[in-house]
Parts: structure tokens; sequence; C-alpha cells
């Protein structure tokens, strides 16, 4: 990058103060900042003055604008983490590879499938029968599209992801590398000893403006529908089972798990490691905390944590105990001791 | 689908009550079942009845046709669950891509690799010196499979799967995308500092009537071979080291890892985010449950939870007093401070 | 493989005490070991006789030749892993695939890529506009190099791995197959409901020497760089987040996860299923047990255990109390109880 703070100041719609002039050729951490770049502060009562570079210009908000300890040019804006992810979206803009519409003749491409003119399929993909591509996606290399399964408009297939049939995407969506939506359930009839198949011909269904992360499973349903719902961003290695029903907004950390048919309610966040049980409830606006297992219904808002789930304070509590279990152990066993001498 | 009830009851052997003619246009859970669609109950005391739907016929077993509260027509089976899954098994054949048998041209396949002119290989596809496919084994796009690896009869690679070399895959084997098989173990020699890799010459054996589910890492032995037994099921994103040898039918569910050289019985249960450590053994029947650890040895039929695994009905009690942590620490602290006055 | 053992003894740079003129037929472990293989032990005293099978040759150190209870041929080095080790490397170099160095018309490189003529890129892969293909590197099939991305010699990828955009792999890497490299870090803005994306245009950077597993996902900084240390080895499913900066020559075992902006030293060890929190230090030499969860700043050379890792000592006697506390809370309960009573 190359910009004048005017520029800049265009870009992310904020009031300068300071050389208009100036050239910035890098975005940095506040920690990393040097002359010839710019960063962004969101509140610096919270920043120890020693982790702070040397900024060529700050993004500010105009109520701290006084507080910053040392002169340089000031960007002034409502929400400084916004106007930074801004001026990263105008720089990614520039940089990133352009995608002109086509299809790779080096793909293969049903005749049966519907594939918009207005779309970049990559090469080295298969697009299976009947499935639908709509305008604005882009589709890179070595992706598969089973039969039936729908893309809709402007989202974006990484490379080597597989999408298998019936699977219906929604617009705006963002699927990284290695992830596989609509694989097999897990699910088998035992008879004797040997697990039988449960033949898996239900669907994924994932609303618009989800990201998935890399090297995710997502599993289709037995008979209905797994559901992923809008808004919902799920980070790497995350598996989702079958029929389970997520709702929108959630976050969904790297290695969680949910098991099989389980409900996720809206706004819930599951963070890393997490593991929820199958044919479980998880209410709105609940936090289960890294690594926690749950196996019961979570009420609306709730903050779980622990191996097994409990109230994120009461948890807290349990584990500051822990630290004098031996000291209580050792106390009982004198206290014990002491009383069996009595008796005697 | 669109069928009859009568074609249904001889899809699946049962004894009608009801009408014959009544057309079915889809299979739905009992919750979501409506009079166009035909569900199953395996045991109707376990059913809350505000959770039946209404459906337009019910499989049920012989034993509890006069238990179901509301008039619908019924499939009389022994097993309503081997019943239904055999409904889903005929919608599947009948709905799913028909493979004709042939090699894309879009692949690459040695000259030297024995490959069957009865199987599927999808375009894309590598196929490596002195690989061996039999008949009727499907090969989706995008799938490597290495030197001298041997795919038995029957079984099926969805795309984007990679087989390394020397891999025994059996008959009737299912792999799911994005699972990779024979990929090197994890060995070093510490030198000081550095570690120096021990190459991983092995191989991965893997037994008749496995399924991989996606993103499965399966790693060749350092020497001799990692084994999977027969009828085992392997759920989604599992790890399993080199030279792991897991027996017959045991199910290994999603995000479990098991560590190098351990040895797991046959019908072993492994739950979802279980991790077994390396040199260990896991004998049959026995049960570890989701999120546990396991370090030592492990006596045929255990059941063990708890962050490190211990009898399920010991960790469960352990969990329970949990819960009285704070108040047995307060009653120690109270009393601790009333005995040191009476001391004084 | 078939080799003298006089031949293996200069491979091995070894002593022999025994006939030179016998054949080895394969390499085995200690405890399946016949007359036609050879094996090694590296500490007689920590063997149970038992598990010592019938070797043709056994690589031992000087130092123990006499403890051998048995008569074999005899092969004596300092080492006897490391010698072990050469022996494999020997074998492997023997029976792997020869790469003839080339590019395969099957693939799309760009013109404005730099590919060495001395490298090997197997079919189906994409290289982009302005990547940089070292000498000696091996890239096989249905792999993606983003723009930008630069491989140094003698780095090997295995299929199907995604490499995006502005990603620097040192020399003598290897990264086997199904692994992400430089996915977008998860990172977003919360705006009441739901949550933007925060571009993400940093880089990842790995060092010479260094191995990813299978199925890994290593995510791009937002700004800045995503770093791995030289000599540093990650196993398979491993999670780690944008920003994250780890050192030199640490063991990553599979499935562990490291989230946003933490910071691992040297020679750290990061056991199977661990997760360490956002933001955090984990100084030098410390070694982070399996399915430990980590939240703090870890000091040099630190152990630890637990579900919220502590000393590793101190959790293990923690979890030795658990076994007591049914023990305890009945001794309270009683005690509670007879006091009740004598205070009426």
């Amino acid at each position: 990058m190359n910009l004048k703070l005017i520029e800049i100041s265009k870009i992310i719609a904020a009031d300068l103060i300071g050389d208009g002039e100036k050239e910035i050729k890098s975005v940095k951490s506040i920690e990393d900042c040097d002359l010839d770049s710019i960063s962004y502060i969101e509140n610096i009562d919270k920043l120890a003055k020693s982790k702070i570079g040397n900024p060529g210009c700050l993004i500010v908000s105009k109520k701290e604008k006084d507080k910053i300890p040392f002169k340089t040019n000031l960007l002034l804006v409502e929400n400084p983490k916004l106007a930074f992810s801004k001026l990263l979206s105008f720089i990614e803009r520039e940089n990133s590879k352009k995608y002109e519409f086509g299809i790779s003749d080096k793909s293969v491409i049903s005749k049966n499938a519907s594939v918009s003119s207005k779309c970049y399929i990559g090469p080295f993909c298969v697009i299976e029968d009947n499935a639908v591509i709509e305008d604005g996606v882009i589709v890179e290399a070595n992706c598969y599209i089973g039969s039936g399964s729908f893309i809709s408009a402007n989202s974006r297939i990484y490379p080597n992801v597989v999408i298998r049939e019936n699977v219906h995407i929604g617009s705006n969506c963002i699927i990284h590398s290695g992830s596989v939506i609509g694989g097999d359930g897990y699910g088998y009839i035992q008879t004797e000893n040997s697990h039988q198949k449960i033949p898996q011909i239900g669907k994924v269904i994932i609303g618009d403006n989800v990201e998935i992360g890399s090297n995710v499973s997502i599993d289709r349903a037995t008979i209905g529908e797994t559901l992923i719902g809008k808004g919902t961003k799920i980070d790497n290695l995350v598996h989702i089972a079958h029929n389970v029903k997520i709702g929108s907004n959630c976050l969904i950390i790297a290695q969680a798990g949910i098991a099989g048919s389980t409900i996720i309610g809206n706004q819930v966040i599951i963070a890393g490691q997490a593991g929820i049980s199958d044919h479980v409830i998880v209410e709105d606006n609940s936090i289960i905390m890294a690594k926690t297992g749950v196996m019961g219904h979570i009420k609306k808002g709730s903050i779980l944590f622990g191996f097994i789930g409990r109230p994120r304070m009461e948890y807290m509590k349990i584990e500051a105990i822990f630290s004098k279990l031996p000291e209580i152990y050792n106390f009982y066993k004198k206290f014990k001791r002491d009383n069996e001498k009595d008796d005697k």
C-alpha cells in the first residue's frame, strides 16, 4: 500500500488532525507500528504505554483524542476498530486476486448443472447434475459440488472444499479450504456385535452470511436437515453432526464439536474444544466456555465452564478450592486420627 | 419419493394395517411427520405424546401396535428402526447418482497400476504405480491413491481423499472426504535442541466394512502396521497415530484421538473428544466416555469417565461432590478458626 | 529389502559382531522380530524379557552389548535409535517413488509464477501469480499454492494441501495432506447481534525444517504474521489461530489448539488435545500436558496439567485426593449431623 492520510481519511470517513500529505506504507498492530505505518487504539486506558509503538498515524475515537500521550497524526472516528477494519477491506480489495467471471475449461461441469455466467469456477472442479451456482459465486480450484446442491449469490468457496449432494449454501457465505459439507451422519443400528449403517439421506442447509473455517466437518441429516442459521461464524476443525440445528449469529470456535440432533439457539458462543452432547438444547445467548462439556438442557443466557459444564462463577469457585484440597485432606486425616485415638 | 403403503410394506417386509393405496411422499422424524409422510417409533413408552406429529403411516413393532394413541396406518415389523433404515436404503438407491463403471480420462493412472474395468474413477484422481483397485470400487474426484496401495472390492472413496502408499483398504469400506490415510507417523529423535525425523516406512491396514468419517487422519506405522479392525466405524476429525491397533466393530466418535502404539480391543466405544495416551491397552467392550483421558491399562468391559478417566460411577459421585466443595471448605475454615481460638 | 549384515554395518557405521554374510529381509519392532529381521534395543533394563522376539540381528549400544540375554548377531553403535533411524532412511530412499523433476502438464501454473526447473509439480496443482517454488521442492497432486507464496528449497508438499496467498514456507519443510496454511483468521467485530468480518490481510511465515501433519489448520494473521519457528514439528489436526507466534523446535501434538495472538517460546511441548487461550505467553521449555487448558502467562520450564493447567505435581496430588472426596464428604456430613445434635 501507499496512501496519503487525506486519502485514508476519506476511505474510513474520519476527521484528520495532522498532515494530509503524509504517506502511509503499511498497517500495523499498536505494538509494532512505526512512522511509516498506521494503527488504531480502541481503549487507551486498557493499554500499557510501553506497548505502544511509534505510529505515523493513529485511528482513535473522538472521545479519546486528548488521551494520546505523544504527538502524531490522528484520524478521529466513532469506532476505531470498525474504521481500521474498513481500511483493511480497502487494502484487501486493492491487493487481492481479481477474479474474472468464467468457468475453467479444466473443470468438469455436468450438462444438467445450472452455473451462472457471472461466477468464477477455478480449475479441477467437479459440479454434478442439477447443482446451481448463482451470480457472483467464486469456487476455487479442486472443489467438488454434489448433485442438487445450491450455492447462492456471492458466496465464496476456497480451494479443496467438498460440498456433497443436496446441500444449500446461502448468499455471501465463505467456506474455507478442506471443509466437508454434507458428509454422511454417523448413524448405525447395532446388531449383536456389528454396526449396520443407517442411510443418511437428509440435507444440510446453511443460511446467508455464514463463514466456515478450514477443515470443518458438517454432516448431512439422516432425514430432514442439518441447519446452520444466518450470520453464524464457524472456526477451523469444528465438527457438526447430523441433524444439528444452530441458530443465527452464533460463534463456534475452533475444534468445538456438537453431537447429533442437538439444538443451539441464536447468538450462542461455543468456545474452543468445547463439546456438546447429542439431543441437547442450548438456548439463546448462552456461552459455553473453552473445553467445556455440555450434557443437559442449557437455559437462555447461561455461561457454562468445566469438564462437565456448570455456571461459570460456581465452577471458578470449585477450581479455586481444588488448590485447597491437599490442605483439607491433611486436616481431615489428622483430625480423624486424633479422634480415633481419643476414642480408644 | 412417491410410494404406496402396499409397496413400502413389501420393501421392508411388514404387515400392513390400513390403506395400501395411501401414497407416502416423504420420510420424516416422529416429531416432524405429517399426513404425507411415514415415520417409526422404537419405544412408545419413552416418547412424550406431545412430541409425536401426525404421521400418514407409522412403522411399529408388533408388540407395541396397541399402544399407539391415535388412528393411523401401521406397518408392523420386528425391529422398527431396522425396517425404517431399510426404507431409507431403498430411497437412497432410487435417488443417488448412478455410477457407470469407467475411468475418467481426466485422471492420471499409472501404467503399472491395476485398476478393474468394473470400477468408477472420477476426474482429477491420481493412482500411482502398483496400486490395485478391485471390482465395484468407487473413487470420486480429486482423490490420490499412492503406490502399492490396495482398495478391495466395493469400497467407496468420496472426493478429496488421500490414501498414501502401501495402504490396504478392505472390501465394502467407506472413506469420507478430506480424510488422509497413511500420513507419516509423528516420530522424532531428540538431539539436543532439535528433532530429527524417524522415517515412517510402515503400512496402514484397514479391515472390511470399516467406515471412516470426513477429515480423519490415520497415520502409517513407523515399521509394521497401523491396524483398523473389520466393522469399526470412525467419525469425523478423529486422529489415529502410528502403530495403533484397533479391534473389530469399535465405534470411535468425532474428534477422539488415539496416540502412538496404543492397542484397542474389539467392540470398544471411544466417545467424542476422548483421548487415549500412547502405548496403552484398552480391552474389549470398554467404553471411554466423551472428553475422557486414558493413561493406563483399561480392563475388559470398563466404563471410564473424567479428565483422567475413572470408573464412570466413581467419577459421577466425585463430580456431584464438587458441588459441595464450597460448603465443605467454608465449614473447614470456620472449624479450624474456632479450634485455633479454643487453643489459645 | 534384502541386505547383508556387512552392508548394514556400513550404512549405519556400526561394529559388527557376528556373521557379515547373514541376510536381513525386514526391519521389525523388538517384540515382533524374527530370524530374518533386524531390530534395536535402546535400554535393555527397561525391557521385559518376555517382550523380546527372536531377532536375526540387534543394534545395541556398546555399553549394553554384554547384557543381551541370548546369542544373536550384534551391531554396536553409540545411539541405537539413531542408527536404526538411519537404516530406515536408507530403506525409505531405496523404496520410495523416484521423483523426476518436471511440472505436470495437467497443472495450471501462472505465467507470473517462478517455478524452478529442478522441482516436481504433480498433476492438478494450481500455482498462482508471483508464487515462487525453489529447487528440489516436491509439490504432489491436487495442491493449491496462492499468489505471492514462497516454497523454499527441498520442501515437500504432500497431495491435497492448500497454501493460500502470501505464505512463506522455509526450506526442508514437510507438509502433509489435507493441511491448510494461510486460511483467514477468525476475527469479527460485533455489531449488535451480527458479526462483521475483519479482513485478514496478514501472512504466515514458517521456518526451515518444520513438519506439519495432516489436516492441520494454520491461519494467516489479521495484520502482521503468524509465525512457526524453525524445527518445530506439528502433528495432525492441530489448530493454530491468527497472529500466533511459535518458537523453534517445539512439539505440538495432535488435536492441540492455540488461540489468537498467543506466543509460544522455544522447545515447548504442547501435548495432544491441549488448548492454549488467546493472547497468552508460554515461555521456553515449558510442557503443556495432554488435554490441559492454559489461560495465563506460563513461566519458563513449567510443566502444566489439568482442565485448567496447574503445575503437574500439584495437579496429580489434587487428582489423587478426588478419589478421597466421597470419604471426606461422608465424614463431613456425619460430623455436622452429630454436632448439630450436640447443639440441641
